[in-house]
């Protein structure tokens, strides 16, 4: 394997991958993403997502099990595939699967995230994160702006997009799902809103977030069961909305009871 | 004023401002740093920092009131200056001030965040943005990795290290306050812990963070009067620590009945 080391930038699969890395259209057009990291490749794998080629540094990662489609690369050629920083010294190329909301196996009281037109891939990442943590069924991405394979967007996962059910799709339809399962849709918003910790969360829930700078739209106001806010007791007016939906989450989370987590 | 416009990126107070921007040291050394925006910029104003110089770049803020101190600079030049992004044409370099344990002025109930060796100044900054938005008396950082003038930290704060009273100290020295005066230690941890909502926090307490890496230190663990911990329903085995410390800040405020927020 030491003599088939790629060490060439003009490689057509080193190419391949930085433009996996840098365009949502190719993610798009190939149905082709880019994983970086030792135990986010596990949660790709562990999700069933077929893994098409593995990139393994040595230099970096040290001794790595070479499987049949592993391919090493020099130090300066993983660090301009990587989207930040060397992540361990091993990436993948992963096929990429799309999720329908008929997919989606809730169990009997879901707790649901809804995120609409959420503009920055780190956001996105950071909610799916918290959404982990707190044990909910789904996270569906309404409107997207992002798509769900952006290398930011992984990161700042951790690699909660391989174990959290992600689903993308329009506002529409979303409630539609929502309303024929009977599951309240709580959306955090200022207006006409009651305070978050007084609203029952222990019915199958859906808690809608808008973006931070616009909120969320007619659509999802008209169809909430409550509108709920968190009281702003500071100077400034409006907490990060990663932030905003772990604080709901959680709150779900102790009214049902928690866990043994 | 025009005619003074500072076109050059060698001018001796553009480089001393991209040095404030890129060096801690250089921050310690002269007691100065640059605030970005204009919001930023009218917090520090009313915590009653002293403000040295503020620089206006038109193209990009528009017109702007002109005072005795502001130095008009190009497009070209405020780029440069700026930390990220052209932050609204308006930066200042102002005189920071070391605020101690004693200064702080309490509630009769308070609520403390301490963070103990925290890395990064995002995440510091994210803390200080929820201390603010939950109405903290205080944020107490032990140990500092980075100083609170930080371009990052102020950025990711949107403004809460000027809202929110800031103190810098070593462990030992903030135990010691928080003993003297009866304030409950809760250390956010996994061992020997309780769930965080079944803990009350109506009277004075302290909220204490690790670091996400190797959590809180021994002298830490030892001061506690409970250690709590937030339940982890999911695959992966951890939070954000900005995201655990805003959970753990409203379960406070839930608990003391809110507030008009």
């Amino acid at each position: 394997m030491e003599e088939m080391k790629i060490t060439s930038m003009q490689n057509p699969r080193v190419k391949a991958v930085v433009t996996l890395q840098q365009k949502s259209a190719e993610r798009r057009r190939t149905g082709l993403f880019v994983v970086e990291g030792k135990r986010e490749l596990e949660h790709c794998v562990r999700m069933g997502l077929e893994v098409k080629e593995v990139f393994v540094c040595r230099e970096i990662a040290g001794e790595v099990e070479a499987q049949t489609n592993t391919l090493e690369v020099s130090k300066e050629v993983y660090e301009k595939m990587a989207y930040r920083g060397s992540t361990e010294g091993v990436m993948a190329v992963v096929k990429s699967q799309e999720r329908k909301l008929e997919d989606l196996r809730l169990s009997q009281n879901p707790l649901i995230v809804v995120v609409e037109r959420v503009e920055k891939p780190g956001n996105l990442g950071a909610i799916l994160r918290s959404a982990d943590a707190a044990g909910a069924d789904a996270v569906v991405v309404c409107n997207a702006l992002t798509d769900l394979w952006n290398p930011n967007l992984i990161r700042s996962s951790i690699g909660a997009v391989f174990t959290v059910p992600c689903v993308v799709c329009s506002s529409e339809e979303c409630i539609a799902f929502l309303k024929a399962r009977g599951i309240q849709i709580l959306t955090a918003q200022l207006q006409d809103s009651e305070l978050y910790y007084n609203t029952d969360m222990k019915c199958g829930t859906a808690i809608v977030m808008g973006t931070e700078s616009t909120g969320l739209t007619e659509v999802w106001r008209k169809a909430a069961d409550a509108h709920i806010r968190i009281p702003m007791l500071g100077r400034l007016d409006s907490l990060n909305v990663s932030v905003s939906a772990a604080v709901l989450l959680f709150e779900a989370v102790r009214q049902r009871g928690g866990s043994q987590g």
